[in-house]
């Protein structure tokens, strides 16, 4: 039974969807406190059949919490988190500002529950990239070490939050109407364009996200030589993230088997119906918990038959974020 | 100076664009004659300031036409090329229907013009991904051997045709209203969406796109053994093809070497500006004759310091069917 939750940045597009997952998993906390910056306070909110008024958030916000699921941003994570966990408030924080702290759980339930049980009050969501390419390669690796991982990204505007996500809509509709549209959100045109992702390019070469990525697998696998090539680039597509991932295994794996072990993961499903060309799509993979892989296929680039390509579909914002986020408050209580 | 082109598939999205280079290029043919479907016979298209009615393509089309560029499907090339080289026009074709046979050159004028002098009045226009591949890696092969790519693709709705670019606009219209539209060229819905391409799938496990990418790379390198894994995808994009290119070197090779050798690449164009985090985007390649490439970086996942990683952005219509189509018949005039 949960006590008191609180949900910091209940405005956002994570946030709302943490309300929804709670609702569909019937896990009604004693009370329920949403807060936000003081620019969306005020709103009301529909969680379990009834109207929660968004409180903003201070630092007296956490008197009384049980736990809190962040997802405001790093530099709110950063601020208000160690306040919640002097006051005894376990924190889940949906936001990279923690995620690489050696004391801190970086979490996906299906794949390192067991990092969980360390936790020291501050529990970290991974990014939903990495979320959603471990979901399918973790349970792989414990089947046939994977010797390396080529990984390209086709993001929805989601991960950018609600304002990305209107942003896209808005400036699509204007290009269809002949016009000449200019972003505030993203720093390039997103309808009917993509581009690599807007995260900052560090002195290596690679972008925040494509790094995020990189350290956050080594991480939640132990594996701090895990070697993993990401390409991140942002699409025109709503809210699911897919993933074109090619694995160099040590041993040969054949695709009956990269079948049979992704179809008893929990939290993976498997869209592969050549015939009808059906295989993981951002619109299907919308709303639902599952991660989609499909497009299976023996590498042909690597005649040693050590290689296997496949492709994922997950929803950045529930099993990327809220759910699992849902999932961690699950196994802490 | 060219006597009497005909351009086969001259209503179509590659058609009009061959009309468009030959003006920008100020390749006026004596005569030009324009060929069509029964179905576009009748339009009216302006080539060098002056109206030309399409006519019907049928058997005798050909009489008197000196070079006739195909681009009305592989069907059509199959039916009416060998016609066309009976009454001793040259055929360049831009269908896949010719491009594995052994005795037809398969030409991208910057990378294996040499081919081309072998030919026996029929050359092959390359698959528009494979000829934005080759335009980055081929340069950089010939300095250093590369022994294994691999690619994801972006491919926007152009590579279907004018039809698929209409589909796009009309279904990202309908569901902006909140309609759920059901489309007629692509097999699953284009609006805010994308799906492994819907090209037939083989034994293997491979799309046809794929294995012509696969395929194709290895006859225009002359390497029937080139590594190349590829996974193709079709995204919202209206008429510029992405590549996200991971590569593996026989030996290191160095961003800067890397900069250095594309940036003497004819037709190819860097774009890699970190600080504004701006690199190749479809909206930037479209229209454009050079293929964009950027976001050139060491590869993380290869410590070995053999791997670089590049993404980049071309005009699928342009460099990647009608220019080079254009170009081949500027080599043989």
């Amino acid at each position: 039974m949960i006590g008191h939750l609180a949900i910091v940045g209940a405005t956002g597009a994570v946030g709302r969807e943490m309300i929804r997952v709670l609702e569909e998993r019937n896990l009604k906390p004693e009370r329920l406190s949403l807060f936000a910056s003081a620019q969306s306070a005020g709103q009301s909110i529909e969680a379990f059949g009834e109207p929660v008024i968004v409180k903003e958030l201070t630092e007296q916000s956490f008197a009384g919490v049980d736990i809190a699921l962040f997802s405001a941003g790093g530099e709110r994570s950063r601020r208000f988190a160690p306040v919640a966990l002097d006051g005894g408030t376990v924190v889940v924080d949906n936001s990279s500002a923690f995620r690489m702290e050696p004391v801190v759980p970086l979490v996906i339930p299906e794949i390192n529950i067991g990092d969980l049980r360390q936790h020291r009050g501050l529990i970290a969501n991974p990014n939903c990239s990495t979320i959603i390419l471990l979901m399918v390669i973790a349970p792989l690796h414990r089947f046939c070490r994977i010797e390396r991982a080529v990984v390209s990204t086709y993001q929805a505007a989601s991960g950018a939050g609600a304002a990305a996500m209107a942003e896209l809509a808005s400036q699509t509709r204007a290009v269809l109407e002949g016009k000449n549209p200019r972003g505030v959100v993203f720093p390039h045109p997103t309808a009917f364009n993509l581009f690599i992702h807007e995260s900052p390019i560090g002195e290596d070469g690679y972008n925040a996200e494509e790094r995020k990525m990189i350290q956050e697998t080594r991480k939640i696998l132990a594996e701090p030589d895990f070697r993993l090539s990401v390409t991140c680039v942002r699409v025109p597509v709503m809210r699911a993230h897919s993933e074109s991932i090619n694995l160099t295994f040590a041993d040969h794996v054949s695709v009956q088997q990269v079948q049979e072990i992704l179809s008893q993961s929990e939290g993976v499903r498997i869209v592969d119906d050549a015939a009808a060309s059906h295989f993981p799509m951002p619109v299907e993979a919308s709303g639902v918990d599952e991660v989609l892989v499909g497009h299976i296929r023996e590498d042909a680039g690597q005649p040693e038959r050590r290689g296997i390509e496949l492709f994922v579909s997950g929803d950045q914002l529930r099993k990327g974020a809220a759910l699992n986020a849902v999932q961690i408050v699950e196994r802490l209580v």
